[in-house]
């Protein structure tokens, strides 16, 4: 279990997060694994709150992911359960169990349904969840909730994060000034032993579930699900969206009414998922890659993302090369329509190749000096059509060997 | 530019390799890239000679791949260029161009058609081919071509290699014996720069192209398709399979006959292919992954692949942790049908999870002593039909990150 990594290279300070209306949280240490440190959020929602949630497309999910995707369509949540240091995957119907029993635990000093708490864990998987452990901390939790309790929220979730990841912004809707403010934590895309992604977003915007799903739907496209740290995928990815209704705006139906709510969920969305990736394991640089010229944005997206996950092209970013033969390799392995003649690749914005071959004489030093700073920038345009696509990857360094590649104690 | 990495702790000893009737090779310095070593092969083959080659899927292949399918339907091979230190790839009509010439030029010294001389190349992405630097040793490769020089052709074609490969069996066909011998180089599945998986097998059989072909193609898939290293696909894999017909054996028409000589050269591409991982890049361990139960072969090929490139489980076993929990998350994020309470995990043997969650009380210490050694085996069972593929892979290691995040100089 790595401890005490030293913060990232690449990390950005949390901003202030004033209170949502209609939200409250509490933070305890119950000792799930941690010492010395609070391991379990609480959080309570006013009557009335709606909620979206999309969730990780691994086979073998957790218990918890389980239990939200069970409970999501009431569209009702009044309390959320989160804890660090056991991820309750892979322990059969006893996970199941133990799932259920933090939601009746919750539900209790709630005073609602257990189906309208909704759960995530993240930590080690195939040990057994000590879910008993929770409910001994739960009266404790519902004591001390209260509004402002966004920063201590946002550390209790923490593993192997090396720093505490949060975001706000504003809109109006219906002529009414409403709050998104939202925490997450990963460090990896996964590592099932301790850095699974979750994100947890608050407004105090009146709005139906299912808007809430649509923009969420539409919002993680362009943020959650295009980051990428080693390609692998955790069993308990979880973001889940709760709209409190305390702004008390007018109802609004129709699609322009939201546009600039859209966009402040999306701004928020965006800053939590480049957090995780600057949070990456052992990273030191945040690569952003964009495609265009594919064929469809879902083309380009599949080229990007071959880019982000192959660790020839990582392991160069890490050294400081500018190795655009690694990027042409991964163009062409992603086995979307491409060809090599009309390939272009540019990185920290200056061509390096085109038309199927090096630029002769193109100017290096400013590519050289480019990749020695902390954010790097990769242009491929396959000539091909309009698709596009951006994403966000970290390099892969000896770090990340050091935190996944140790021995278990 | 990596040099003088230390010999892979997986490295086997080379067989001795008898002369095959009808071949002949020779190896020169032409300076390509290296200096003070051979880096050009010439192999020579008797008229009558067939041949059979698979290419890499890359979308973005090098110019001697685009030159050798164009020419591969003909089925009728005398001469093969192998080149280290420039991979011909990228440079447009140029490096057509350069590919060409060195074929016309072995054509030349061989008295047959540019089109029956087979091309490789490995090494560098994106430089100009000094295509003249094969043409100025084409002279003395002719003279020096002999039949014994199979060692000094496995090292002709090294580049991060570590070691030299190749393997060699013998079969009985149509009541004769033959011989089947081949090489090959590569220690990444691929890095563009410097090690792209090359394949040359050489058999005395008399066989027609549509039948090595066939032969070929079914040959692949559980060796050259079933190995990676880091995910990556080279532009330039080729394996080539050639047959003189020196044996003299009669013509073989029936699969029944060819059973001893296809198996035999499926062991040669096997060890071959297993070499390869053994020199993956920064390789400790030899990873075997066996997946039973999924609803096709395919579908567990795509899993066994899923678990093999996984940072996550190749750290893990770099570190010696039978950390059958990555192992689950891999499953899962492999999208093949798996179901969490079906699946079970062994490593080393000994099953430690089963039904969907850990097995109490295993024994431990079979377990660490497994992971303790330099062949590790891991069986997943999916419990869900009777597909079953087995692949190969290597630790992901400090070692990876040094040689392919290193400076360039």
């Amino acid at each position: 279990m790595a401890k005490d990594l030293p913060v990232s290279p690449l990390a950005v300070s949390m901003p202030d997060l004033p209170a949502v209306g209609g939200v409250r949280f509490a933070t305890a240490a119950a000792g799930i694994r941690y010492r010395g440190r609070d391991d379990v959020l609480l959080a309570a929602f006013d009557p009335g709150t709606t909620v979206a949630g999309v969730f990780t497309r691994n086979k073998c999910p957790g218990a918890p992911v389980s239990w939200c995707r069970e409970i999501l369509p009431g569209g009702v949540a009044r309390g959320l359960v989160v804890n660090a240091g056991n991820a309750n995957v892979f322990n059969g119907a006893a996970g199941a169990a133990a799932a259920r029993l933090s939601a009746e635990s919750a539900a209790r000093v709630l005073g609602c349904p257990a189906e309208e708490v909704f759960l995530a864990s993240t930590g080690v998987i195939g040990e057994p969840m000590p879910a008993e452990r929770i409910v001994a901390v739960m009266d404790a939790l519902a004591a001390g909730l209260t509004p402002d309790r966004w920063a201590e929220s946002a550390r209790a979730i923490m593993t192997t994060d090396t720093f505490p990841k949060a975001a706000t912004r504003t809109a109006r809707l219906g002529g009414v000034e409403v709050r998104i403010s939202g925490i997450a934590k990963g460090s990896g895309m996964i590592a099932p032993d301790m850095a699974t992604m979750l994100a947890f977003i608050v407004t105090d915007a009146a709005l139906p579930a299912a808007t809430l799903q649509a923009l969420l739907g539409r919002g993680v496209g362009p943020s959650f699900n295009s980051i990428t740290v080693d390609s692998d995928t955790s069993t308990s990815d979880t973001v889940l969206l709760f709209a409190t209704g305390a702004a008390g705006n007018p109802p609004v139906t129709e699609a322009r009414g939201l546009a600039a709510f859209r966009r402040a969920l999306e701004e928020v969305l965006h800053d939590l998922a480049l957090m995780v990736v600057r949070d990456g394991e052992g990273a030191r640089k945040l690569i952003e890659v964009n495609v265009a010229g594919a064929v469809s944005a879902r083309s380009a997206r599949r080229v990007g993302l071959a880019i982000a996950n192959s660790p020839l092209v990582k392991t160069a970013i890490a050294g400081e090369d500018a190795n655009w033969g690694r990027i042409v390799m991964a163009v062409g392995k992603a086995g979307e329509p491409a060809e090599r003649d009309r390939l272009a690749v540019a990185v920290g914005g200056v061509w390096m190749a085109r038309a199927g071959r090096v630029v002769e004489g193109y100017d290096e030093a400013p590519v050289v000096a480019h990749m020695r700073g902390a954010e790097i920038r990769i242009d491929v345009d396959l000539g091909m059509g309009r698709g596009r696509a951006r994403v966000w990857t970290c390099d892969l360094t000896h770090g990340y060997i050091d935190i996944n590649g140790s021995y278990r104690s």
